[in-house]
Formats: structure tokens, C-alpha cells, sequence
């Protein structure tokens, strides 16, 4: 269980067995039910989340819809807008499907940031990093078209078309349910008809 | 020249008249004239800026066509990707106007975080709330229409209505300088139809 963790730490910084018992020490391991809900609209939470297996996902009501924002899977990092403003959260967060998450607070990470100051500069490194990758991601957001975003999904987080339902991946992408199909389709089309088929078409 | 960065900092941390002078030391201070390119696509910098006066933008160049996808003006801090991965650039930074930087490298913060370890837990906090504010930017975008997109824009942020070129301020929205300026148009005859105008449209 927290090999993975182990891992995507030691992306940025080598641990010692020291450090690696105190994570474990630190570490709250907690198991979620596919469906269950770890934050809700309006409410204050003051966790952040690794995902060790599983998904969860980001996703607001709008005039009665589910508008789902953002997925995290394993070996990625979340805390809620709500954690570090302590306003009311906008949107809720809940598992895709069975969740194992570790669970940090602002108490467990005072504690080892005190005992081993190097977590604060990989908590300020993994930050800035994400920081410049999630703009890049939006970045490409806006400049892609509807169905140019959708291939980009194939290609890299194939993992997502297959695990996560329809409606959810059509908002994720900006769009409706509908186009979603009606681009399927299109794309299955496109792969039938020509030679020009490649394994993207072929995944759909 | 300083209060603004001071300020900017003192929402997360008291700086002591020691840490401001050290700030001082460090700080170097570059004004760009209009149009100055800071980085290229294909280039590495490892240079991060925080803004004390005026604005930049980050583009791309695609299909011979320039897509603003971000605008940093004062009081806003901002270190592209390739400053902390070291791959080339995938977008241009440029100023839209005169502006005047606070040009930070790893080896300016590594010399303040020795000196002053609560410099380090300062980068921490803000890149943290950054990561989840831009976050929620992003969820915003996603779920708008654009129309609903430029209406928030009005409301928030109205001095990049005023100071930014159309064409930039369209891709910015990922709309055409076409459909912002039909969009306008729109907004504008319902302004002067009915009662219901308000100080968003008869902003416009």
C-alpha cells in the first residue's frame, strides 16, 4: 500500500528507511465504497487526499445536473479548494469506484513537516509543479477542439475512457452526453471506412 | 517598488524588517518595454516572475495563429513549466504592456530558503492555493457557456476587458475574435432594450 506513494515521492526526493517508517506512521490508509461521497457542496473539510487505488472525481450541480470537473487516480494528489480557503466548498468530491486513499490533514502535516523539514520542500516541489502542469492542461483545454480533446484522452489517459461512465467524461470534456455519442460515432465511422484506422480509432 | 511583493506575501506570513531587507537584497527588479518577449517556445528558462506592475501573457502559436491561454498582471506570480521540468517551451511569454518583474531563479530562492526556512513554507502555501484556485478557474470554464465565461470576466477581472487586445482577450475565452465580437454585439442591444440592463452590459 505505500509503495505507491513511496514512488511518487521518491520522483522528487530519495527517502530514508527513517522517513519511509515515520510516512507509514503518518499515513491514514482509508478504504471508500464505489458512490461514496468525501465532500459535499457547502460543506467545509479541511483533508487532502492520494489516491492509492481507485478514483475520485470533482463534480458541481448545476440547475440539477452532475457536471463532473476533474479526475484523480492512482498515484495523484488532490485537496479540495475548501482545505486551504476554509469557505464552503462549490463542488463535491466522490469515488468512482472502490477508493483506497491516504488522507492527510493540516495537523499530520505540521507534525512531519517539524520532524523532517525535507516534506515541506517536497509538498512545496510536488505544488509548483502542479501548479505549471495544470495550466498546461487547460492550456490545451482551450486551444483544442471538442473531438481533439477526446483523442488526446485516448492517448493519454486511455484509462479513464474505459473506468469512468459517459455522462462523467462528456463534461469532463466540455461537453454534452449527446455530442460525446454523436463523436464516437463519428470516430467509429471514420475507422471503418479507411485505411487511414489506427489504434486510437481501433480503442473505440 | 517592494509593497506590492511585501503585501502579497504578508496574506500568508508577517515578514520581519530582517526578512524584508533580505527580500530587497534578492529581488531583482526588471522593467520589459510593450511586446517584449520573455520566453519562446523551444527555449528553457529557468526564470519565475512575480508581477509589480503591468501584464503578460502566455500564447502558442498554432497553424500561424497566436492563442492566448493566460494573462498575469499585478500582484500575480508565475513560473512556466519548462523552469522546473527543463524541456523546451511549448508557449510564448510576452508583455502586453510596459512591466515591471520581479525575476526569481532556483538559485535566488535556494539562497533565501537557506537564510530564511519560512520562505520555503511561504512557496508551499502559495503554490498550494494556487494549484487548488486554478483548479476551480478551470471548473469554471468548463462549465460556462463562453457568453457566461465574458459576463464572470466583466465582473472579476474587468481591468483585462480594458487593457488587452480583443483578438488576445477572444482565445483567452476560447471563443474567435468573430464570436467575442458578435457576442458583444449581442450584449450590448439587450442592454439598450430593456430595463433589465445592469452595470455588467452597460459596461461593454
Amino acid at each position: 500500500m505505500e509503495k505507491i506513494l513511496f514512488d511518487y515521492i521518491e520522483k522528487y526526493i530519495a527517502l530514508s528507511e527513517e522517513e519511509k517508517q515515520a510516512i507509514i506512521d503518518l499515513s491514514v490508509f482509508k478504504t471508500f465504497e464505489q458512490d461514496a461521497i468525501l465532500l459535499r457542496e457547502g460543506q467545509v473539510s479541511n483533508e487532502g487526499f492520494f489516491v492509492v487505488k481507485g478514483c475520485i472525481r470533482c463534480y458541481y450541480m448545476i440547475d440539477g445536473e452532475e457536471k463532473t470537473t476533474a479526475f484523480y487516480t492512482e498515484g495523484e494528489i488532490f485537496a479540495p479548494l475548501c482545505s486551504i480557503t476554509g469557505q464552503p466548498s462549490e463542488y463535491f468530491v466522490a469515488c468512482v469506484e472502490e477508493t483506497i486513499l491516504a488522507v492527510s490533514t493540516p495537523e499530520i502535516e505540521q507534525i512531519s513537516f517539524e520532524k523532517f523539514p525535507r516534506f515541506e520542500s517536497l509538498c512545496r516541489m510536488i505544488s509548483e509543479e502542479k501548479v505549471a502542469r495544470n495550466q498546461a492542461t487547460f492550456d490545451e483545454f482551450k486551444t483544442s477542439s471538442p473531438e481533439q480533446r477526446y483523442l488526446t484522452l485516448l492517448e493519454t489517459r486511455y484509462d479513464l475512457v474505459q473506468r469512468v461512465p459517459q455522462y462523467q467524461l462528456a463534461s469532463f470534456l466540455g461537453i454534452t452526453p449527446q455530442s460525446l455519442s454523436r463523436m464516437r460515432g463519428r470516430l467509429q465511422k471514420r475507422s471503418e471506412d479507411g485505411p487511414e484506422a489506427n489504434k486510437l480509432y481501433a480503442a473505440l
